[in-house]
This record gives C-alpha cells, structure tokens and sequence, in this order.
C-alpha cells in the first residue's frame, strides 16, 4: 500500500492541506480554511500596517484541513499517512506563558492585539528596527551580518521590542516567543515548553539573528542594551536549532484522534512558506527560486564548501539549511509585487466604489454585482491591453518601492514613483510601467547576487502571479535576460511541505531524492527575447537613475 | 438710447458672443455655437496632436451666434450696436490665397488638414519648434528674445514650417498666412488681402517674432536659413501690427445683413482670447491675471517706463500694447492645468469604459446613464475627499510637467511625475498632490516674474478652474501665499472683447475707462493661511528638487 504525508501551508489569508502520495507525488487531495477572524479585520489596523492573526485561526484550520482532506481521499489512505510538516509566514511570532500557550488564549489577554501573533507583514515596528539598526551598527559584533546587515520591522525582535515599548503588560506577562511554524509542530507532537520546543532553523537564522558562529541568538549584552526588559529571555528562547528534515516528534493521541489519524505519524519541524516552497518547486544549486505573489521571495541555495561564510551584502538572509538541509540557504525579495499591481487595481476602482456605489438608477444588488465584475476583470484587461503597447514607446519609467525595498539593501522608508508621464498616458500603459517596474526591481536582486561572487543559471518561478501572468513573466524573462522556469504544482509550498515531511519520516533520506520522487516539474519555461532584452537595458538604467535620486537625494 | 457692442469669443470647442451695454457692463445677450467639424474629430489626429479646424466652423459660428444673440434682445438693440470685437485662440494660422481665402476653402484642398486652420495646441511641429531655436541660438539677433527665447512648437513660424516639411503642396499654393483672430475681423471688414488686413499686435509679437526693435517680423536671411521655401513670404505677411484698440473697418454691407447689424458697426482688430480675457477680468498693472481653464495663460501689464525692453527671461512673451493698449504686456503659463485633473480622471474612468461598458448585466442605455453619472462626478468627489487630507499626510509630491512645460523656461519635452507612492496612496491623495503640483507650476512662475526684478502684487483668476474649484483656489493661494481675487463675469473673454469693441468704436478712449465703466468686479476672493503657508514651502522645496532631477538628469 502506498505511503502518504501532508503538507499544511499556512498563507497570509489561509490554510490549505495537500495530502501526497510520496511514491509518486501524486497530489491526492487538498482543503483550505480561511482565518474567520482575520476576514473580519479583527486585532488589524490596516492604516497603522499592524496585522496580528489569533491562535484560533490557525487551530482551527489545522483541524479542518485535514479532516476535510482526509474525507475526500480514498478509503485506506488515512492508516497509511505517516508525516505531517508545516509551513507558515513569519516571523509571525506570539507571546507564549511557561506552557507554550499564547497570552491570547489566556485569561485577562483574549482581546489584547499584542498577544496574538504578529503577523509578518505587520510594520508597526519600524522604529524599533531602527534602534536594532543603530546598535547593531556600532556594536563589535555586527549580529545582523547574515540578515543582509539591515535589519527589518518585519522580523523577531524589531517586534518583540514593539510590544514591550508599547504594551509592557503583554510582555512581562510572557514568559518567551514562539514562531507560527514552531507553534504548530508543538501543539501537534504535544512539546509546546519553549525551552524544548524545537525551533526551526529557518525561522531563527532568518529572522531572529540566531547563527552558529554567535553561539546561537544574539549576546545577552546586546539584547539588553536595546532594551533591560529583554534581560534573561534569551534562556527562555533557544541555543539549538532544526532543519526541516528533522521530526519534531509524533502525533499526541488527542490529536491523532481529531484528525483521524495514528500516533505514528512524524511530525517533521517546520519551516517558513516561501522557503518550502522552493523546495516543492524543486529548488537546486543555482537556480533562483522566486515565489511572485504579493510580494517576492527570492531563495537561492549553494553547497557550504562553494558559498560557507562568505556574507552576500545587501540581501535579506544566509542561513546553513534553512531552504534545504545541507546547503547554504540564500535569500532576497522584494516588499511588493503584485501588492503594486493590487494597489492602481485600488485606485482605478476607486469611481467604482465611491461614487458608483451610490448611484440611484440601479438597485443595490445588481450595483454590487456590477462592481464586482468589473473590479474583478480590472488586471485581466490592463494585462491584455498592455500587452499590445511596445516597450518604452510609452516613455513611463516607475520605481517599485510602494511598500519600501527589501533587498537588495533593505529600505522601508523608500517610496514608489512613477516618470514620464503624459496626458496620453492611460491606465494600460501605467500599469505596464508598474509590471516593468517590478521586473526591475527583480534586476536589482540579480545583480547583487552576481556582484556579490554568486552566480545564478536560472530562474524557477512560483507562486500566484508566475501561474497567471503571462504578460509579467515575459517581461521578467527580458529583463533579466534569463530563461524562467514555472513549477507545476499549484501548491508548491503544501507540496514542499510535504516533501519535508516525507523526509522527516525517513521515507527519503534527503530533499532531493524527495524532490525527485514527488516534485511536479515544470509546466511552462518564459525564454528571454533578445530585441527586448536590448529595449530593457536603456529603461532599467533611467530605473536606477531615478532610483538612485529617490533614495539619496529628494 | 443705450449703445452696446458685441465680444466674440472664439475658444478651442466653441465660439461665444456676448451682447453689452457699453455704459452699464449689462450683459443683454449671449449665444453659443459648438464647432460641428470639429465636434466630429473632423481633420484631427489626436495620438499624434494634430489639431485643425475648418474656417467653416467658424464662418457658421459668426453668423448663429451674433444672430441668436440679437433675437434674445430687447427690440432696438440690434439698431444700437456700434462695434464688434473678436478674441480667438492662437497660435492658430491658416493657409490662404492672394485674396485671403483659407485654402481649405479653395479648389483641390477642401479635405486637407494642412489647408485648414492649425490650432494653437497642435503639436506636429515639435522638431520644426527645435530647428527654430537652434537657428535662433546661433544667430546674431536672437529671433527669440522676447518671446522667452525659445520657440514654441504651437507658434506660427513653427506651423508654417511643418507645413512646408510635410505638405509643400499646400505651402507652395499658399499666397500668405492669416492668423484666426484676424482673419475674422478681415472678414467682417471685407479687407481679406493678406497685404493690408490689420494683423494683431498681440499675435504677431507673442508667436510670430515680430518686434519695432527687429523692424518687424525676423529677418529674410533668418527665414531662408530655416528654409528656402520661405524666401519672399515676409512681403506677402505685414510690418506693421495693431492693437485691439484701433478699428480694421466697418461692416461689410453683406455682413450687416447677415447679422442684422448696420454697416456703421466698428471691428476692432482682434486679439487673442487670453489677453482679452485679462482685459474682461479688469486687469490692472503688477496683478497677475491667470486664466485657469485646462491649462493657464498668466499675463501681466507694467506701465512701458517701468519695464520698457527690459527683457523678462523664461517667459513665453513680452510685446508693447499686446493685452492693454500703451502697456507692456508679459506673457507666462503652464502647459497643463485643469488637464492634469482631466487626465487622471480619464485613468480612473478606464475601468468603466473598458469594462463596465461590455457588461452583459445591463441594457446599454442604462449602462452608458451610469457611466456617464459616475464620470461626471469623479473630480467633484475626488475634490471633496482630497480637501480632508492634511497638507504632507500623504507624502505625495508631483510635477505638473504632462504636457511639457510652458514656463518658466518652456521645454516641450518634459514629462510629468509622481513620487511618494506607497500603497495606501489613494485616488483622493494622488489627486491632492496633482491638484498642488499646479499650484507649484502656478508659484514658479511667479518667483521667475519676481526674480527677473517685476513685482507681482496679487492675482486675479478666472476661467472655469478658477469659478468652479474653491479647492484648487485655496491650494493655490496658500502655495504662492498671495491672495487671489475671481473675475465675476462668467465670459471674461467675450466680455473683454466687448471692451475692446467699445474702445476701438470711440466709445472710449482707453481700456482701462472700458474696464472702469463695463467690468463684473471681484465675485470671491482666496486669502492663504498662514499655517498651509508654511507646510507648502517645504513641498514646492521637494518639487523644485525632484524637477530639477526630473529635467537635467533623468
């Protein structure tokens, strides 16, 4: 009988199950929850970017997913499950009692927005990365030098720092933080004290400056020197972390029995999205993997004796087995990609939504199904009708930093801006500068890799906006002059997930055997177009002109 | 028995004629006529700014409107009209025979877009524009100088150029050229030969490089060295030039007729629609007066002593008698006003007109009431919203460089910009910064005036901007911190013709007592807010710095 894991991939928005048959990758079936509260905007304030997620979500989409997967797959398929790995955001950490329990799910904290997880893309912390920047740049030891030497509100402690500046209660109530994706593997194997819980390497190396070379997290002289409150934590976190090849331990029987499922089950350590999502889409040495979504995460994996302890300036995060145990894990991005095309779909639909909304000559349903249709056809016809505009015949010249730069050097204060424009400059052609302009910013990313002494043969991209842009992917294809592979698997982070819990089982003995039993492979391949690629070199150097005058001078 | 005159107003879409009782300002009647060619893209090539229009739309608009007007009028009106003057847009010259008959007009050439009237923001004659300055640089006199040297691609010379490149049929065929504003009173006079119709002083010295300093129009050797085809057109143009003081003659008896008018009745030399919009406005010495429509014409008057042939750099003319007779007349503006709004509007209006507009859920009537209901409000709602937002709350700063840049220091080239985009900039925010970005264009046109040593002691606006958006208004007046009075009269310009008709008629002996006896007054005025003051001289710092970057180094 065949064996089975399930990758669970925990989005921005949701959670989805993939249950794969690990002999042929076959994806048997799959489920997806969508976070009740979070669709409702509670504990958010949009304007603010604070964005915090409640535990309840996420428990109750593990249990869901998975039961409703199991439904669906042929009898005899849950016996023959055995492992179950998870991937998520982060750094999504939450503040956790002495039981591993978040404040959130305990009394006195229900309501409380700083005891829930904090979400990755929450910036309320800006101000607190920079005070991490400003120590970090004068201290002996530059701890955040595999971060990219910038580090970003985004991450661990720019937001554990947050919460004690701004609701001590909260912070002196928690007895340590945990990750999203170290939450889940220890609710599930029941190992949820955060002195034992095991941490993902990824997680750690990526987002809390944890490196082997500094003995772990970073010295207690400098965390408390950003800030006394942080004294004594660093016992309460962790020395140890693990790669995602690693079981985290199996299924406590409450929870095998929830999800119909046995004790057996190996529960393999976690990992963040993006980066198990290379892995399902079937990373190798060399070869960009580039999930293209609303923003971009760019993961480049180097054997240790070719990259080890060289730093790549200006990137995001080099962290040893953090994409795929064994190699160094590479990683860049960029704050907004699609979020820039969602944005002009924003404004365009703002008549739509403010004043067509209240218009007299219709009744309300009919208006809002005419809205939603027209809203929802906005980037399917701007896509179409730039298509048809030749490259830099509009003269429209825009930066993609509406939600500041990640890399390459890390920059949330930069804005998006847009050049060149004319009364004859329409929404098509704007929105072409715009998918132009994130092609660019992917450029940049290239670049410094390359100056930075790492080569790169290729691209492998993923994610929603690699599945349905053709249009984009073309333009990426020309300016980066380089052929761009599309996985196959619409869910490559599940799948990937998946992968690592077949190895954290011990079906496989590593990612690429698994990655060579279960990976879809490749179901499109975007090749430059050398006419193009010759247009986009003048436009991507007026792009870091303008760039350059953005960031330095106005 | 009270006299009146009549003004015409002959504006890019329409013409207007506008009956006034000459010692009270009474405007009695008015009649409107849309251009029907025109209406129908007739001649026109809009992606490539060819702009033309045929001297029937004019002809048929003389006689409705002048007519239409009379039969609103009480009985003995028409009796008692003793002149009519005739503003027009400009540059906008024709192509005509040896008796002054448009070519259009004439055998072989009735469907010829170079035989038809060439309209001031016809913008074909871009490299003709550049050659003209080159010459003009290298040349001993420079042409230029008091039309802010540098030659427009909307001016005379410039058009007759591009005629000649393109079309040398039609410019052989040509006896001369005759602007609008005088070929209507040439008509009306039956004085149609090239040779002694009265040529506006206000078009040839702000489009033509006509000067008393230059004995007229540029020099033989200067037009043959643009092209040989121009050798001998000088003779067939003019030496001299008038001012819309002096009458071109009296009513033909056949015009009289037509018109119901005596052959008694006064022409006025004609003028273009700006200046005598300024006149209209009541115009007096060192107050700016800016006609905000959808772009800005912003003149100015000195008495002669004061700034005799002082040249004023960088704006676009400066010619003796041109706005008022026996004043110095100084010319400035931006390319693009109430268009920059115009044309976010049209991006915004993109969805519903690409895709609202194949919707199957509703009948098509009903579907272009609501598009139509939806467009029409979008810059009133946006104004509304865009006038909560604090001034700097959204960082946004543009330049108002859409359809290049008139002054200070024309340059057709440049291109407009946003910057300090984020993803929560908003339709309103966008709009707000466009909306200030005019006012930045409006404030560095007036410290050009201040630097070039003419003092500006207030502004009076008018045009529909300046009737319709008090938003817009306080934005401005905050931004060039000077307070802004609003011309009452709702047809500055057919009012200020009907000014000129009453001086040129003898009624008067000056302009100024025109003004004094037939002028609207003062409907509003904007005073700036000290705080808004002060917020915005930090923004128009980023706008001069993100133009210079934009204009010398982009």
């Amino acid at each position: 009988m065949a064996k089975y894991t399930i990758g669970l991939d925990y989005g921005t928005d949701s959670v989805r199950s993939l249950l794969v048959d690990v002999e042929t990758g076959e994806e048997v079936a799959s489920a997806v929850f969508h976070y009740p509260r979070w669709e409702k905007g509670m504990y958010c304030d949009a304007p603010v970017n604070r964005f915090r997620q409640h535990p309840g979500d996420y428990l109750e989409g593990l249990e869901f997913t998975i039961v409703e997967a199991l439904k669906q797959a042929p009898a005899g398929v849950a016996e023959n499950v055995v492992g179950i790995s998870v991937d998520t955001t982060g750094s999504t950490p939450v503040a956790v009692d002495e039981k591993g329990t978040p404040l959130s799910l305990t009394p006195g904290f229900e309501e409380n927005p700083n005891a829930m997880f904090v979400l990755w893309k929450d910036h309320t912390a800006v101000k607190e990365a920079e005070e991490i920047n400003a120590l970090a740049k004068k201290w002996d030891i530059d701890f955040t030098k595999f971060e990219g030497g910038i580090y970003s509100s985004e991450w661990f402690w720019a937001k554990l720092l947050h919460v004690i500046r701004e609701d001590a209660g909260v912070f002196r109530a928690a007895y340590s933080w945990v990750e999203h994706c170290d939450w889940i593997p220890a609710i599930l194997t029941g190992n949820t004290n955060p002195k034992t819980l095991k941490r993902s390497r990824c997680a750690a190396g990526h987002k809390a400056m944890w490196h082997e070379a500094f003995g772990g997290l970073p010295s207690e002289e400098f965390l408390t020197a950003l800030d006394p409150m942080l004294a004594g934590l660093k016992d309460r976190l962790y020395k140890e972390t693990f790669t995602c090849d690693v079981s985290a331990g199996t299924l406590t029987s409450e929870w095998a029995e929830k999800l119909g499922l046995s004790t057996d089950v190996v529960v393999g350590v976690g990992a963040f999205d993006a980066h198990l999502g290379a892995v399902g889409a079937e990373i190798e040495p060399y070869y960009l993997s580039k999930v293209m979504g609303t923003s971009t995460c760019d993961m480049l994996i180097a054997p240790m004796e070719e990259v080890g302890d060289k730093l790549v300036n200006g990137i995001c995060g080099q962290v040893d087995g953090s994409i795929v145990p064994g190699m160094m894990g590479l990683e860049a991005g960029q704050s907004a990609f699609g979020d820039i095309y969602a944005w002009f779909k924003r404004v365009l639909e703002w008549p739509l939504k403010n004043i067509l909304a209240e218009s007299e000559l219709l009744d309300e349903v009919t208006k809002q199904k005419l809205i939603n249709e027209t809203s929802d056809k906005i980037i399917a016809k701007l896509s179409e009708e730039a298509a048809k505009i030749p490259i830099d015949e509009s003269g429209i010249v825009a930066l993609d930093w509406m939600n500041g730069r990640r890399t390459p050097d890390a920059n949330q204060n930069l804005k998006g801006a847009i050049a060149g424009l004319n009364l004859g400059s329409d929404a098509p052609r704007i929105f072409r500068a715009l998918v132009e302009a994130t092609a660019f910013g992917s450029k940049a990313i290239n670049d410094r890799f390359i100056a930075e002494g790492v080569r790169i043969d290729g691209v492998i991209a993923l994610g929603g906006v690699a599945k349905k842009s053709p249009l984009v992917m073309q333009i990426v294809a020309d300016v980066l002059d380089m052929p761009i592979k599309v996985a196959r698997s619409e869910q490559a982070c599940a799948l990937g997930s998946a992968m690592a819990a077949a190895v954290a089982a011990g079906v496989y003995s590593s990612t690429a055997e698994a990655q060579k039993n279960m990976g879809g492979g490749i179901e499109t391949e975007y090749h430059p177009i050398p006419e193009n690629v010759e247009k986009y070199k003048a436009l991507y150097a007026k792009y870091k002109k303008f760039g350059k005058f953005i960031e330095f001078e106005y």
